[in-house]
Parts: C-alpha cells; structure tokens; sequence
C-alpha cells in the first residue's frame, strides 16, 4: 500500500481542489473522512491523494467525466470549511513515475 | 497574494506531481526551491501549488503541451530526492471557486 494512488493508463480524470481552511474544526475531520469513504463508493472512482500545510490539495481520480459530474451532487456548503478553494476538472493524459 | 494559483479560463495544463520523499535531506530544500524559480521563468508557465505531510503533491500549471515538454528537459536525478513519485500530465477543461 502506498499513499500514491494506483491508477489505470490513461486516459483517466483528475480533479484538483486546492483549498486554503477557515479558522475552527467546525466538523471539518468528520466531513473530509465521510467525503473520502463516499467517494470511494462512486462508480468511476478510481483514488485519492491529499496534503496540506497551509495550502490543502486534493487529487481525485476518476475514470470518465460523467462519474465526476454525479459525485459532485454530493457538494455541500464549503464555505464553513474554506475561506478560499479552487476546483480544476481535468483529463490525464500521460503520465510516468517509479515506485 | 494567495497560495492557490490565479489560472486564466480553461483549457490549461495541469502537472500533478506526487512524491514521497527519501530520508534525509541531500539537498531538496535548495533543489524545490532552485526548480520553482526555474519553472516560474519557463514558456507558458501560469503558477504552481504544493503540499506535503507524508505524501507531497505539487501542481503546476502550464498554458501548453509544448511548454512542459520544454520544461520537462530539466529533469534531474529525481531517486536521490523521492523514493516513490508519478506525475501525470492533465488538461484543465473546467473549473470553480470562491476566493
């Protein structure tokens, strides 16, 4: 198991949500974990990676468009947890690494 | 100034750089810090986001597929830095946020 996820050729999608966090817990753990264990769930789904210091990043990877489109029906009020966040959808298109 | 990148309108490139990191320094502060400066003065370059706990991610952002072939010559010996690393090329087709 490794924190870098195992992911398929491409072409895939990714969707890069970058997130500076407001001051408070405001429920923030319970609903980063929920929205990991949910994700997970949806059909296209296919990893996540996370980081953060003081800028956070997401990277979610999703086999095809129509899959992203479904799981952000699940999109909630983020302004409790962010006071600044950027969502980028993207399509991989190649992609190299070693482990 | 903010830590999330001001991108333009998509399409964009995205470059989503996941690493963990070998024990030890060996030089990656002066190395990470030498790249961005780099990078920042490279063709097409629009900015570039990062993130470390246990697993690092970095994402640059690129107005071109030609600008990061360009940039992607100065790769260096990247095994003294990371023990495990994958980095996938991805064009940006939408985005959103609130600042």
């Amino acid at each position: 198991m490794t924190l870098i996820s195992d992911t398929p050729k491409p072409p895939y999608y990714a969707v890069i949500f970058t997130s500076i966090r407001t001051k408070g817990e405001n429920g923030y753990s319970y609903m980063a974990e929920k929205m990991e264990k949910l994700a997970s769930k949806q059909p296209g789904f296919l990893g996540v990676e996370s980081a953060r210091v003081s800028l956070g990043i997401t990277v979610s990877y999703w086999s095809d468009i129509e899959s992203i489109k479904n799981w952000k029906a699940q999109k909630l009020g983020y302004d409790k947890w962010y006071s600044a966040l950027k969502v980028r959808v993207s399509k991989v298109e190649r992609d190299y690494g070693f482990e």
